[in-house]
């Protein structure tokens, strides 16, 4: 029902929620991106029931953020992987990391590293303007209505 | 209890989906970031009950995402205003925004559009290496245990 209200308001944040928009999404798009991507592996991972599992991989597969794959036919078992729409997804997580880390890692510091393999360091992400590729923060933009404004 | 669960794990994604990770916290942000800052504004935009309002609004103040500040006394009203920690939380909406308006928003087009104040153009973002300023994406990087790897 929430799902329905989401999906009615014309706008790409609520639109991107009906996809990702409960907390187990991102944390098993995260798993399977650094390559736990068995149903076993994931669960034991997040430590999240069998049925919730069940029902978010089936939803991420409908939407086309992941793609099922056999690895073994007795048992029948499957592995998942990320599709382009997925791994477009993933770079959100890498925000959410970065934000993570600033504001809520503490005195420990971060869990997880990031190692560009375009320089080799040790590196987050920032935020940068398509067109004039200087840095774009929600503090330097006007919000102004697009062509798919109207429903 | 999921939010307990989502602690527990050392891990800025979950520890971000804890401040944010129930739908209707990030369109409260949205919506304060453009200037809908009020009760009533806000629960009237989102057809969200006056009841999970109060209740998201109460938990993004407390996260000190929002702070809260009177504008009228006689009868007491408040606005909600976003912390450098929530202007920060924003940015990821911007991210937010660019996948959905990449892979939500179809024929119709991007409801919203961003200009940008340095360059005055209509832009997006673009998710560049902190050290090398090249793009940086998910599946650019490896990714490693950091010093609050540790619970």
């Amino acid at each position: 029902m929430q799902r329905t209200q989401f999906s009615a308001l014309a706008c790409s944040i609520a639109r991107t929620l009906d996809v990702i928009g409960e907390p187990w999404s991102p944390l098993i798009l995260h798993d399977v991106y650094v390559g736990i991507n068995r149903f076993d592996q994931l669960q034991s991972d997040l430590g999240i029931s069998r049925k919730v599992l069940t029902e978010r991989l089936n939803w991420l597969v409908t939407q086309e953020v992941l793609t099922r794959r056999p690895y073994s036919d007795r048992p029948p078992r499957h592995e998942y992987l990320l599709t382009p729409k997925g791994e477009e997804l993933c770079d959100l997580l890498l925000v959410m990391v970065r934000w993570g880390d600033r504001w809520t890692a503490g005195e420990a510091g971060p869990p997880v590293l990031y190692r560009h393999h375009t320089c080799g360091q040790i590196a987050h992400v920032e935020l940068h303007c398509s067109q004039c590729h200087t840095p774009m923060r929600a503090t330097d933009v006007d919000v102004l209505p697009g062509p798919g404004a109207a429903l």
